[in-house]
């Protein structure tokens, strides 16, 4: 058996639950301690399941990791070894997935555990996983998806092995850490997982909500492994209300609205799965498909940047700011978090982080930047450096899908920054400028524009990520190029529906009065297409314009937010109309 | 000989002076009354330029109105009488022009004879004109385009003959009265006169720059009728500084350029004629064409509409202005022109008229409004009004090509108001709503604008004088639609190329802070190619929008206007900027 003659061509059936079956048989160990004192009976549970049909079983491993198992004195890559070996020592025609649940630990920013070392603890796991003979690896029960991140990035980059990963969710539609199945897809697609999806905690009478969203947002082969419902105490033992009768029939409704992978969680036994044995050879199979949104995220907000507009905040810049130079010099946090407070409070939906102040640590900078915003506020954030560290760093750390600012048509640039895109997931702004400068005319920059499209094609980098910059120079300096800007943006939106940026301030430079250049350039610029414009949220006529903006491209629906905002002024003005 | 197998097919060649030859003779009596005193002499003179080759001939009736003759105790109609007989006597394969000069006194708001005085002269010309067999009316050497209208507007209500409407140009580029060369176009061509041009005053050598806008604006068959050069006195006797081979060379360089119709005016002789009547015969002969241009003007200011923006301001409109409204019903004319001067000064290039208040005279008022508002100002108008009597005269009294406020889709209103556009000349604003009202998509309203287009077309009207305005409505009634606005905007002008128009505060009603909403629209509209926004000048925010569009759309050329207009800000602005 193959997993790519099988994924997203036929429903791929996993096992059901390991620790349902062994309590079955009243033993009260650590469950992964099984392989070594017990492999007989984890065999037979394997066997049970793979006679059910199970396409993927699952090894006994979710717990074995150095900080759950330090205290029982045994190593991770003791307990994996004996687990895969005893799946192989039943494996017919079907494939071994290398267990992983988290940690056990909370991860920073709520816990003390930092990236690195749930990095450390995952790649004992995943190293030992490949070494000994699994098919694949399956994250399961992640609650946070920083941690998430972590385990599959150690995967990638410590072995070849195909990548599952499964988050847990609540009824109210978010894991416990606040991320919600948007979110989660952002990122995990970002990562370029094999199969995402969600299991444990709910029945798959509760899913349906959540598997609408996957569906709808998902174009990855989608995984769903519920409980038997809801756990209920009886004896002493642990109950599932679900039967599987019940969970067959449920299940079925979730295959119908088109996932691809199924399996079972707490509560499960072969019974169950045998039962979607059975329904999967009645149900035709939809695969998934590329749905192109163009998302980025932090861990728990995600935006599609093609649709509607949203404000990046452009302040985090120390170009030309005094104050904000001399906070970063000396680490000056607090600084740096209130002026993303600000920002955000005026209006920003991203923002831009810039560390770029000579002969400091960049690098360190950026880092504890975006970890320190991150710890305040939820909105996804722009990595922007022109140093590769600091871009790889800044990806590596960051919680989300974050946009980097950025790559240009210059061959170097193109080969150092998009492995790093591909590798984390991110969007990028792209600068229609190549080694030759700033083209002068439009044509020209739209030809470096399909040349970065074209080149980001070859590192698997889609146009969905991609959001072109046509450059805004100075109207005092370059009038003409200026207007052909607009129609350049009205036409790549009609024409390639590129995603754009555009740095709207610069328009006015040398200019008095800016504030009205500014502000008539962003209406006409959104007007034209834009979709992310780069502005100062402290200027209220820019804020205006936005507010009302999306009250006329009828995004603030029913003037709710607009009017909700402005109504204190609704009387003054009523009374200077009847002037 | 037929004038339609000649106009625009092949260079049609006049006569020279007949002043100037008269003058030859040593005879000072009042030309016109040769005619009756030595017909002889006339005949012998339209015989020369017979046999050198004109293919029109002009009568001797160049003063021949009742102004002019009452001291001599002749009516005009007997002159005509015999004029006409004379030209009859000799004529051979050619035509006669019936000559009709200006009346002799300053026309209103600058002299004390009416438009309706003059109308009456003129009146009792052409009747006479064409009851004697002129084959054609000549209105020339005319510096007065309000006087020429009475002129022209007598031939078309009067009788049935052709009419050429030739002006005399200053050194400066203008008429006397201010008149230049794109506004006679506009004027004349909206009153449908077949040929037009320039005459007199200047040589041809005089007349290139001239004759190049003649040739860039025109749509109707071009006449250059030059005097030979400037007049010297020698001896008591006027001698013109050009001599034949001289008038011969220049003109030829000017029909090179695309003209159409050439003749001789003062200093010429039948020597002139014989000489150019045989360079037409090495000339190739350049038809005119259509240029499309969607003129509107005053006497003295011409926009083409199609092009740039231009802004309607909108306030001499009683509708919720109570003041206005009471200045209307008083007939306060110096607070209505004073509203028309504060628009002027804040921006408007264009002002809207509307005197629709209840149980007035609104057919007395909108003419006394015209009148006195182009006694001060020198922009065009834009006259509105439901009553197609206030219509029809207030397109009757202005001095330009207004623009008309408003036709709509249902068969009523073409019906009325067409004819009316066709018969004076002027651009119409077209409401895209119908017997059923305002249609609800923007689909319905593009179908509706089509078929305004279509009927226009069948009354002889092109796209070109039609502005469509696709009805802005309140977004928090109609948030839907209103984006649609927006979008059909931009495609009606990608794909038809249609004038725009868009009354764009009514945006905002209903709704707090009405000036951003406004302000943004604007900016927005504008990008997706609103030609003609109708606005209040007195809000900064609005002027402020326009002012940095032009900028920003390449308008206001190296941002020349808008630095001087906002320079004394500068200082202030880059102040706050070091913060
Ligand atoms: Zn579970
Ligand atoms: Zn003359
Ligand atoms: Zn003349």
């Amino acid at each position: 058996m193959n997993l790519s003659n099988l994924l997203n061509k036929k429903f791929i059936l996993f096992d059901g639950a390991m620790g349902s079956m062994i309590q079955k048989e009243n033993i009260n160990t650590l469950p992964e301690l099984l392989n070594l004192e017990n492999p007989h009976l984890i065999r037979s549970i394997h066997k049970k399941y793979i006679e059910a049909g199970a396409d993927i079983i699952t090894t006994n491993t979710f717990g074995a990791n150095n900080h759950k198992l330090k205290k029982y004195n045994v190593d991770s890559d003791l307990i994996i070894k004996n687990a895969i070996e005893i799946a192989k020592s039943v494996q017919k025609n079907n494939l071994i997935a290398l267990d992983i649940g988290p940690i056990g630990r909370m991860i920073e920013p709520m816990g003390k555990m930092t990236f690195d070392e749930s990095y450390e603890f995952f790649k004992k796991q995943v190293i030992a996983g490949e070494k000994y003979g699994a098919d694949l690896i399956l994250f399961e029960t992640f609650s946070d998806i920083y941690e998430l991140k972590s385990g599959i990035l150690s995967a990638k980059e410590n072995t070849k092995l195909p990548i599952f990963a499964t988050m847990t969710f609540s009824d109210d539609k978010r894991t416990f850490t606040g991320t919600d199945i948007k979110t989660m897809i952002s990122v995990l697609e970002g990562l370029n997982v094999n199969a995402l999806g969600i299991n444990c905690s709910l029945g798959p009478d509760k899913m349906e909500s959540l598997v609408d969203k996957l569906v709808k947002y998902s174009s990855t082969p989608i995984i769903v492994q519920a409980n038997a419902g809801l756990p209920d105490y009886q004896n002493g033992n642990t109950i599932y209300n679900i039967n599987s009768n019940e969970y067959n029939e449920h299940t079925k409704k979730l295959m119908n609205k088109g996932i691809q992978i199924i399996g079972g969680c707490c509560g499960t036994t072969d019974e169950y799965i045998r039962k979607l044995n059975n329904s999967r050879k009645q149900i035709p199979f939809k695969p998934v498909f590329d749905k192109n949104y163009s998302f980025i995220s932090s861990y728990s907000k995600t935006y599609d940047v093609s649709k509607n507009i949203h404000i990046i905040g452009e302040r985090i810049n120390p170009t030309g700011k005094k104050k904000l130079r001399q906070a970063i010099i000396e680490e000056n946090m607090e600084y740096i978090t209130n002026l993303a407070l600000k920002q955000k409070e005026e209006g920003a939906e991203i923002l831009d982080v810039n560390m770029g102040v000579p002969k400091i640590d960049e690098n360190k900078l950026m880092i504890k930047s975006i970890k320190e915003i991150q710890k305040l506020i939820d909105i996804p954030l722009q990595i922007d450096s022109t140093n590769i560290e600091v871009i790889d760093n800044g990806l590596r750390y960051y919680n989300g899908k974050a946009i980097i600012n950025s790559v240009n048509g210059k061959k170097n640039s193109m080969e150092e920054i998009f492995p790093v895109i591909k590798k984390y997931g991110a969007m990028v702004i792209c600068l229609t400028l190549n080694e030759d400068g700033i083209p002068e005319t439009m044509e020209k920059r739209l030809q470096i524009a399909k040349n970065i499209e074209n080149t980001a094609l070859k590192y698997g980098i889609s146009k969905k990520d991609l959001i072109f910059d046509f450059l805004v120079l100075a109207v005092s300096a370059q009038q003409n190029e200026l207007y052909n800007t607009l129609s350049t943006l009205s036409y790549v939106k009609n024409t390639y529906n590129y995603n754009t940026t555009l740095g709207v301030s610069n328009v006015s430079f040398g200019l008095p009065n800016r504030k009205i250049l500014n502000r008539t350039f962003l209406a006409m610029a959104l007007q034209a297409g834009l979709n992310l414009p780069i502005i100062n949220t402290s200027s209220q006529d820019m804020i205006d314009t936005i507010n009302s903006y999306k009250v006329l491209a009828n995004i603030d629906k029913d003037c709710k937010k607009y009017i909700s905002i402005y109504s204190e002024q609704k009387e003054e003005e009523i009374k200077n109309e009847t002037l």
